[in-house]
């Protein structure tokens, strides 16, 4: 009986995103973003376990993005190198054209406290994750840690200045030049 | 009318955490933990607004260790250099004797999701506090973002190790060794 509606689940994120940016997160309803494009609530819980997911789905993808580029990372390779492997098949994960919809998220995030430590809640297990990536590849910690929380420390900070206003620089790009200022940092380069 | 008990302050968090320990955070109440000491539940509350405080009393003050080390660094310390004294104030906080309650505090939260997502959490707004404190003495992003993460990520990995089992270094003479592992991860020690 359930029917298929062809894009439903693209078309609930878009206009999910566009009321909670108009009118708040807390203020919105799911039934309210269903309706919004002529949809059901019923519809809307057909992808979406509640209004917070609408935000958050594609967390594992997003995950993966960061364990494939681990894995991708040569035999025997550094630490560091392993880290950038990461970041760049991470950072691949957001093209241009999605920059619009980060930046609109984003700013839905920030005005609620709840998102934001969801938001926080969600790094610090990707932290988690590429460091148990890393010790399966051999290294030990407090080697595996670190490097891992550089690697999401760093994409973190890319990530936002690629939504900053007036920036057009592609993520993969921002993310190298803040994994260099990682090294200016720690004394390893001038 | 309110009675004052002598270190009752203190009674109370000691009763606590080993009632956390033995019986698991959720199975215990404040009326546990305050007939435990002779005490009354009233006079828990007059010291700690839930039973969760008892594990997160002294945030402000731990806070505020980092941020005078960031203070105390000579006027113009590269980043670096300011990262390190934080660190050197902040892991002073604690000192050897604090390492068994540190130790069990660790226990009691690692064993309830909602205790580690606080945990988490405090490690977060520390990491901006401290990014606050770098941009007012005039750091600029990315660096103030990258240095504060850093200076946290050295002090949690730091912190697990020196309460590990069997661990007797103190935690500044770890934290010191875990920011040298920094360097050697970023490339710029041998």
């Amino acid at each position: 009986m359930v029917r298929w509606e062809p894009g439903a689940r693209e078309r609930l994120q878009a206009a999910a995103l566009e009321l909670y940016a108009a009118r708040g997160f807390e203020q919105t309803t799911a039934a309210d973003v269903a309706e919004s494009v002529g949809l059901t609530e019923r519809t809307f819980f057909r992808y979406f376990a509640d209004k917070r997911e609408v935000l958050f789905d594609g967390q594992d993808r997003f995950e993966q993005a960061f364990l494939d580029g681990v894995a991708a990372a040569a035999d025997g390779a550094s630490a560091i190198d392993t880290v950038t492997a990461a970041l760049r098949h991470a950072s691949a994960f957001f093209p241009d054209e999605r920059r619009p919809w980060s930046r609109q998220r984003q700013a839905v995030i920030s005005a609620n406290p709840g998102l934001q430590e969801r938001e926080l809640l969600k790094m610090a297990a990707l932290a988690e994750a590429v460091a148990g990536a890393l010790r399966e590849r051999g290294l030990v910690e407090p080697q595996a840690s670190l490097a891992a929380h550089a690697c999401v420390t760093v994409f973190g900070v890319a990530f936002r200045q690629w939504i900053a206003v007036g920036e057009e620089r592609s993520l993969p790009d921002i993310a190298r030049g803040v994994l260099d200022e990682l090294r200016v940092l720690t004394g390893s380069a001038p």
